[in-house]
């Protein structure tokens, strides 16, 4: 084991940094005051970080894992402005006795991430600069920059009555993946259904490549916060009222039933359980598996809405419609927004 | 007092943001998936994160302070380039029983040292950008955008022999700052010329404006690790070597001398200094003043080389001279590079 206060700091960010793709786009990259680059287009930019004990806990910790979460989390919503990725800032505070490997797995996620969608989307996504301290906390701040054509970038606020709603990717999972990791279940005690949901809380693998395919799309948005609240915050942008189709949930909902069934048989036995989310307020497996797609962020599905002359291709599904209101309902029962927010209410 | 916790997100969103400025360079603002922006020219970015215990101390903060100081140490990076700042992202982490009223102190901070590098250099500098997140210690992450003309990056690669070294802003202050604050000394026990040193420390004040008569420069870097480290890093990107003129860093270093003999006399008589930076090698004040100016950053001075046909203007002051060779010296002596660097050595 070689600590990162036995070395330098420009050995161990030219470690890091070994697998940095080139981009044609970058004039300026990694060491000198700030990057230089050439974006094409309107320039997208988003910031988001993920902070131990708040976001993820040391004793769940896998730094590869942790690389593809916070680049997903920061992608996903360059994404879902419809642009295309151009490059990402880091800055990473960790113990000043990591582990040098562990650093490089947090950056190979990092890196692996982001080939993954660029990939997905047909560009080279470089980190062109960031930030290495020393901290008691592992925080990871990342900022994701991206451009998009001068009139195409697809806002919340474009929802009009008659579009349909449609998802691409997942909701819920990752919600029962952070409800099965409370109740004690770990990747290596459980079978492959449930550690796939584990998998997705820890290393969320948005459906980049559906991007290709949303067309015409009136609004978008990255649904990190969960379908209820996020739609809520489409709907609040738009003027609108949205209402989801039960029917067409359940494709979302059915998979989750053996994690529910595992999260209530381990709370009625007294188990490990914490207790997050909606695990104490639902009575049986399918109430709980329903609020994890009605509530659960993190999978970082894409929700965009389209009118009927625009429906999305290839890796889209409807989930329902655009109406007249200003709330968010489930086959027109309305659905309060309970997804994640820092700071209660 | 009012407790994030007691409050939405949204709302204090919408509080610390109050002040934002409007640009007419940002199509879409904080509230979308990302935030939509027109640059002009080429994109300069960096990010830079403040941590607390690294960083700060909990014993020290002064939100307002953290602010000036969190945004100072970014758009510092991207002048440095000789760009225009465009915007700031935002990611904050603050524990969730901090005060409302304290937010808004580190956000004042932040738009009143963007308004003060704004008005300096005749741009807006809004927040475009952010995250705000609940944390046990406090982190402040921030990604500067600036714009720059296609050929007019000022790299750290460009100096060359012949050309002489120019400072813009102050160097050692700071440094001596902080070793004030560990020898005991804080704002309200220390007259005027000591306290504006713990200023310094506190709350940087970079001369944004002497960025416009920096003129046909051939190499700059934001001073924020100290000047021996920071200009070994200029001389190994442009591969020269640099000799500083004692005589004229005399400027700098008598001003730090009551600074000086107030922490070693502090230190002599047990008094409740730690030991931070140079002090417990410095014999004489004189020793420790010089060593604050070579080794001490983060008053984010500008140091640039400019050939004989291009002397900087207004706020530039000549240190010492570019020539061959691949070291920093003083008056021809040696100078290690000591300056500040995570992870030791």
């Amino acid at each position: 084991m070689t600590r990162l206060s036995e070395l330098g700091e420009s050995h161990i960010i030219s470690r890091v940094l070994g697998r940095n793709p080139s981009s044609t786009h970058v004039i300026v990259g990694p060491g000198d005051d700030a990057a230089v680059t050439a974006p094409e287009g309107r320039l997208v930019s988003t910031a988001d970080m993920l902070v131990e004990n708040e976001d993820f806990t040391r004793e769940w910790l896998d730094w590869k894992k942790l690389g593809v979460k916070a680049a997903a989390q920061n992608l996903a919503d360059v994404c879902a402005m419809g642009a295309t990725p151009h490059g990402l800032l880091i800055s990473a505070a960790v113990p000043d006795d990591t582990d040098i490997v562990c650093l490089e797995a947090l950056y190979s996620g990092l890196f692996d991430e982001a080939e993954r969608a660029g990939t997905a989307l047909d560009c080279m996504v470089p980190i062109i600069g960031g930030d290495l301290s020393s901290s008691g906390l592992i925080v990871i701040a990342i900022t994701a920059l991206g451009t998009v054509g001068e009139e195409s970038a697809i806002l919340r606020s474009g929802a009009r009555p008659g579009d349909s709603l449609y998802l691409a990717g997942t909701v819920g999972r990752s919600a029962a993946g952070l409800d099965l990791l409370f109740a004690g279940a770990r990747p290596d005690t459980v079978g492959p259904e449930l550690r796939s949901l584990i998998d997705t809380q820890l290393a969320p693998q948005p459906d980049y490549g559906a991007l290709r395919t949303v067309g015409a799309a009136s609004a978008m948005i990255d649904v990190s916060d969960g379908l209820s609240l996020d739609l809520a915050r489409v709907a609040a942008a738009s003027g609108v009222g949205i209402d989801l189709d039960c029917s067409l949930l359940s494709d979302l909902v059915d998979p989750l039933l053996p994690a529910a069934e595992f999260v209530l048989e381990t709370r009625a036995t007294g188990g490990s359980g914490d207790g997050v989310g909606k695990t104490e307020v639902a009575a049986t497996a399918e109430d709980l598996a329903l609020s994890w797609v009605l509530d659960g962020g993190e999978d970082h599905g894409f929700a965009a809405s389209a009118p009927p002359s625009a429906v999305p291709g290839v890796g889209w599904r409807r989930i329902g419609e655009i109406r007249t209101g200003h709330d968010v309902s489930l086959d027109g029962t309305p659905v309060p927004a309970s997804g994640f927010s820092h700071f209660g209410k």
